[in-house]
């Protein structure tokens, strides 16, 4: 029974009224089957994921995605990288740089040229090709990296290579997509790309390089200035989101200056700041999987064509990551090679946004868009257990990544 | 220097690609104001409140109330009332209920006689003087606790007593509210209005009553159940959001379902759910405080006869809910009726929504309007520090920091 619409206006102004009923949904259904997928030997995530497409327009219908859910899941991906990036040391970064610039170009090359001839081979036009070509190019390197920091792998050397590359990856990313919608709509400027290019790279190539060296500098100092409560945390979360406006308007994504900001703080931040940060990943990154599965329409696949053509896209994009970034890692011996190929293979929401922004262009058809969401989000589900698998010998030694396992289940 | 549009576009699908920024300015700002206020000798939630003014449409013009600061301003207030519940125990405050009732009751009565008395002597319309009256009704318990939280004085009888005062108070202002809003409308339905008296009341009691109860029974069968990790606070969060939803459904504000939440786990959750809460809220509660300061329009003030008007019902809200719940508060002695006296004061948010309905009915004018947004933010400003003078005995005793200490301990 519902007593008066009075009782909406209380919580708050307008639409926003749901929002407890939208979190509660989101949040519960995302742990819940969070837990059926552990039970079921699987990792979480996918769970979580598949918690988006089950209570999304295409199954249950509770929830759609909305301009609410967009912002909680993009600051859940924040927090992920953030969180992640305090647990790695951006020297150890740039130690594999090499190879992991090696493997993000390779893994950007391999996978837009596969998605491009297979559009063009079932017939679409050339400016379409391309821009599913360049939605195939960029991983999210949230959802391995989630994987990765849940079974406490994060301190092997492919991990490592992984979250760099996928770093360089984001600014290729970025180019490519630049590239292609200059390109298709015919407005190409050189000159205004290279800046791009530079100015993307620059910012992250110093922030990696010399951020931690700055905050192990500022952070005692500034510590004993404050009198506030949690100060260290309150630095922390401003250089997160300081560092997140600086990428987008330098054009990398926010989730790559929160990832920085995370880097430049993992040597001068203690236990108290890690706990708190913890509790607002734990919050926040439910609505960033979930959110990804949200966006999955099957209706579209109603057509048997656009059917088959989801499940080629999504094999090509499963196999030329795969074949593309295993190569660029293969100097670091095959189990390695195989860990990087899998590990690189989520496409998640940096696909998606990349189908938008070609939806909205008017280069893209629906059928297309929704063939390069479901690919996006296929990839997210189908990676998790692969990268379990291409680590399951170091899950299984006694030692480092072992014992953390014994230790969470304890 | 701008790159490229396509930047922000790769951040986040429409209107949303500024979330980073406004994340910035709001929560870097309120922080540094509350770290000048601090310095001032002043409590720190002043600063982010006067932070939030500042920043916002009247003076610096950086930001301006949305949707999306709004969803965070409100998911803040949750997380503070939720952490506070965690504090205290429900049976102690059942045991402060008699007083509580009564000062919520007096603490209702008097602001709502003494702002409808104001607005008709300056000539308003009854209507509009009735729905003045109302906005001046509630407590917004956020501010208060926050201070108190700060201050480590959550155990004192007269905080428990502002508590469990506040949510009585919340229901009997819903009340208000809903038999203001059907008669100044000509739709008054005498049983629809009793029901959700009891449905709202009976909610409310209930949880009180026998959520610490459940939680203690349920709890530690689901922990072992639970393969999950950070099992308990995943739980924690669900009954927060499955207790806002139920508030909202039954009447009450989404906050007070957040409260109860805290109160039923207040026995049963250990530190590390704490700690992690506590992350969240830090990071969200700048964004209600802030918030609550954004709101404030001084254009409509250039009038002098509306500055006066707001300067007069600001007076008569401070005075009237001190004089209200003082006397229903002086049972406890002269000391204790001060503190929950000057504790009831803070309308904040409440105060705004009542007037936000007012002017969507059309029965408040644009400037009454500004007049009851004024008088809820200033009340928010002027209550903490008044708050530490009322409780300043218990600050000093044995010096500052220690006695913190020992109230918390004991």
């Amino acid at each position: 029974m519902h007593p008066t619409p009075l009782a909406f206006l209380l919580f708050a102004e307008g639409a926003s009224g749901s929002i407890p009923l939208s979190m509660l949904i989101l949040f519960a259904s995302a742990k819940l089957m969070a837990e059926v997928a552990e039970r079921l030997n699987q990792p979480g995530i996918v769970g979580e994921i598949l918690a988006g497409v089950l209570i999304g327009p295409s199954v249950l219908g509770w929830l759609a995605p909305n301009e609410f859910l967009s912002a909680m899941s993009d600051l859940g991906a924040m927090f992920l990288l953030f969180r992640v990036g305090l647990e790695v040391k951006s020297s150890e970064l740039m130690r594999v740089g090499g190879t992991a610039m090696l493997v993000a170009c390779s893994g950007v090359i391999v996978p837009f040229l596969m998605g491009a001839a297979i559009l063009l081979l079932w017939g679409a036009k050339l400016n379409e090709a391309i821009f599913v070509g360049a939605s195939l190019v960029a991983t999210s390197v949230g959802i391995t990296a989630q994987v990765l920091s849940a079974k406490g792998l994060l301190h092997e050397i492919s991990s490592k290579v992984i979250l760099a590359a996928a770093v360089i990856d984001d600014v290729l990313g970025l180019l490519v997509l630049a590239v292609v919608s200059s390109l298709t709509r015919g407005k190409f400027n050189a000159l205004q790309l290279s800046l791009t290019a530079l100015l993307a790279a620059g910012f992250t190539v110093i922030v990696a390089r010399w951020g931690t060296h700055a905050m192990r500098r500022v952070t005692p100092h500034i510590e004993r200035t404050l009198k506030a409560s949690e100060a260290r945390f309150v630095l922390a979360l401003s250089l997160l989101f300081f560092l997140a406006v600086l990428a987008v308007s330098t054009g990398v994504a926010a989730i790559v200056g929160a990832f920085l900001a995370g880097l430049a703080l993992a040597e001068s931040s203690g236990t108290r700041e890690r706990d708190l940060a913890q509790g607002v990943s734990e919050f926040l990154v439910p609505f960033f999987l979930a959110g990804i599965g949200l966006h999955v329409d099957l209706s579209a696949f109603a057509k048997p064509a656009t059917a088959v053509l989801a499940i080629v896209l999504l094999a090509a994009a499963v196999v030329s990551k795969f074949i593309g970034c295993g190569l660029g890692g293969l100097g670091l011996g095959k189990a390695n090679a195989l860990r990087i190929g899998v590990g690189m293979i989520p496409r998640g929401e940096v696909g998606m946004i990349v189908a938008q922004i070609g939806l909205g262009f008017g280069i893209l058809s629906r059928n297309s868009y929704a063939v390069v969401v479901f690919m996006s989000v296929a990839t997210t589900i189908i990676a998790p257990p692969l990268i379990k698998m291409a680590y399951g010998s170091l899950l299984q030694l006694p030692g480092d990544a072992l014992g953390e396992e014994v230790l969470r289940m304890g």
